[in-house]
């Protein structure tokens, strides 16, 4: 395995679409690497790890921007990047599938996607050689988000918006990369974008803000995501608007799936939000761990009896800073792990 | 661990709300029991059960009551009660999460909840104290229905009203309260408000009622509800109406969602209704056992070859006579257990 | 355990219904015999296979018909045929149900079962007795298309109608009839129509075809199918058509539930579908197989690379060739599997 940390690359360029009107070149570079992450407590696992993070860097370009990504493969496997719900049209073979759209990239080698960003909404990339282990076990999934040129008057409202990546793992294959995804497995760590409780983040909110939760299924299971002291819209389907938004406080989707829920910030508090399947909220044997987070209001007052009354704060776990910049391909220093050399 | 045999009482009063309406206020005591239950045949299994019962009592209210209960912990374990679905405006501090809104209440210590019943809907309540056994396994929970104030044109025309809890259990934790709730379980029982097939009841309907069973995912899997016979209208998702109520005859739905659904008992026979999950229709290694009942229409004589001949009707079974009595507590004697000294 | 090949008889004869139209009466007959299939490779399976074939005979009908079907049990264990999702209006001795609406059919038996086909769209059919193991491993399933009187305008545009009925196995009862379906189990195989990939078949298109994929949850867990390089319109569910289709790339659904999705053909190229639970795409401890195939568009070249390069390709995998048949019973010679002596 090789420890190069990637040069990463930008570069933007304006230009003049089919349409006729003006889209941003966007060229970007992402290694994959052997990377050492942390669930939760001491409970480590060996990932292969996109430029060294769990999920991986956010990609968040315009419709219609032509999209370049180089990968270079740094691990000791081969490996493909499918990006999720492009519709890569006239480009197929930039779709990420090996033995049907691409060879898969060999260790060492790299291999340049380019694409148009369509459709619009909540997408996500990952890799598409031995799914069973490469994205069930090793982390080889991020957000890839493409913001619309006619948003919904739903989502114009919104004032915080925050990204959860749904996952679980298998300890007894935390070491043994290359191996592991089978069906006999029995996850025992869940997490939200990488991490399980007491280890995730709080969703900081303001009374009267209205709030975007972008819901990724990256994992191999169900999830029932529930959120105390509101009701919430389901506004979007894999990226799309629903017509008829709908009312729920729970939500379940599957491997693949993305809603995005919406809702106001009307009422101070501190609130759990959770996986709703029991035993995702555990840590192996352990209760009270897991998928489980909680909207901290400004302005409420700790309790010593608060399990997290005097938790450092880490902002942009949910990539809720990174989703301000405007387009690129944005790093996240909280969800790096550790280098395998 | 103590045998009482909690005094239940209950206080209402009409109070003027905030918006000028009526409202009144409600007040419960609770007890949290060591509990042995019958899941079918000689299968028992030690719950801590609200009031000796799996599920709970029936809390029926109106929507914008207030509503008090003194939960009394009478077990050897700390516990909670969270109110799946309640907005908790301006009370959070009564949403029942250890360590994040109060701290859990302790053997022989009692908590008082206070809130006000919106919105309005098929709710429950449950402990949130180690979810991953206390829920999953030792059937703490129950169903809390708020009456709206403006039912919707289609419940207004139901005649007959159901409410059905989906919940598993593994069996070698059944006499190990405190244990339990792993990620490697295979749960081996599946039952509807606590009981397996075939010593669930029939849903009893007449021609031309209009039927609503309120489904609720109260376990840790997914379920897939079907109903032979006739085709239904998916009226209210975690209590809110859909705008665009859809047919369908089998329904998935997850730990913590609630569906509303209502037919039209219009093709008199014996219809079964089932979860569609294969693996849930056992008890233990024994077919044709767990989540399965029989819609029975009045009038349709008995078969020697039927199940369910002879079978002593129990009513009540779906909180359908309690449901008809109006705001209250409602015990339920058909699903009390026996207290373990 | 016989081995008779069942002489098929079909028979229709137009009749006026009650409301004035002109319908059919059709009238089959359908074996139940003991069938070793090929999942994949080397893996069999011994089934109680519908005509000697998994997924069973389509049947295609008129809404409104009234279909006859004699089975006959040729196996050594009682079964039944439940018409899931028919109405069976005053016809409820036809279900299908063992001990709620009939006897199950024994061994050297025949049962005739008689209904109207209603309601319209996509059902299916499958044995009743003991579903955990004869529905989740014994391929006791088949499909059932009732065509509308009154087509959406929508379904009108199809151009290529393809049906997919998913399932998983446990291949160490592979060779254990009468015994399985289990708890414990956990299933290894994982197949669209019988087959997992490589040994599925592509789904080919032609640029400006509008295409349906008729989704079928015909075993014991949930699937979750994402289609690339496309999005897709959830059309109907149960067979019901959807006021409001809705967007998406990747449709969860459970055991029982049917999901047509309907897509326009419109990018050229190879597109991988697949289940996005990763571990349903192993065959036993081998990656990259189960629940995946290919959306081919002709005139796309293959490539050296490509798994199926040299593939010999077997219409009608997914019974369009049937469905282009109009009304009757319709033998796959692709789903057959071998008599058991």
């Amino acid at each position: 395995m090789k420890s190069l940390l990637a040069a990463i690359t930008a570069a933007s360029a304006l230009m003049m679409t089919a349409h006729g009107a003006w889209a941003a070149t966007r060229s970007f570079e992402m290694n994959i690497e052997d990377t050492r992450i942390t669930l939760v407590d001491k409970q480590q696992f060996h990932t292969f790890a996109f430029n060294g993070q769990v999920p991986g860097p956010l990609y968040y370009v315009d419709e219609g921007d032509e999209v370049n990504v180089t990968v270079n493969n740094l691990t000791a496997l081969p490996h493909t990047v499918h990006w999720h719900g492009m519709y890569q049209k006239g480009t197929w073979k930039n779709d990420g599938v090996p033995g049907v759209t691409q060879e898969a990239i060999k260790p060492g080698d790299s291999f340049k996607y380019k694409f148009i960003a369509e459709p619009s909404g909540t997408m996500w990339y990952h890799c598409h050689v031995n799914v069973n282990e490469h994205v069930a076990l090793r982390g080889m999934w991020g957000p890839f988000i493409v913001r619309p040129k006619a948003p919904t008057a739903l989502e114009k409202k919104v004032t915080k918006d925050f990204i959860l990546m749904f996952s679980e793992w298998d300890s007894k294959w935390a070491d043994k990369p290359g191996f592991g995804g089978l069906p006999s497995d029995k996850p025992d760590y869940f997490t939200i974008n990488g991490k399980a409780y007491p280890d995730t983040q709080p969703i900081r909110v303001d009374k009267g803000d209205v709030v975007r939760l972008r819901l990724i299924g990256a994992g191999d299971t169900m999830h029932s995501f529930h959120l105390h002291g509101h009701s919430f819209k389901v506004a979007f389907k894999d990226g799309f608007p629903l017509s008829q938004p709908y009312m729920a406080d729970t939500i379940t989707f599957g491997p693949g799936e993305r809603y995005d829920i919406i809702f106001e910030a009307n009422n101070p508090g501190r609130w759990m939000v959770h996986d709703h399947v029991d035993s995702h909220t555990v840590n192996g044997d352990r209760p009270m761990g897991g998928i489980m987070s909680v909207v901290e209001y400004s302005g409420i007052p700790s309790d010593p009896w608060y399990d997290w009354a005097g938790k450092k704060y880490q902002p942009n776990f949910y990539y809720e800073e990174s989703l301000k910049k405007g387009p690129g391909q944005h790093a996240n220093e909280n969800l790096k792990g550790q280098a395998i050399q």
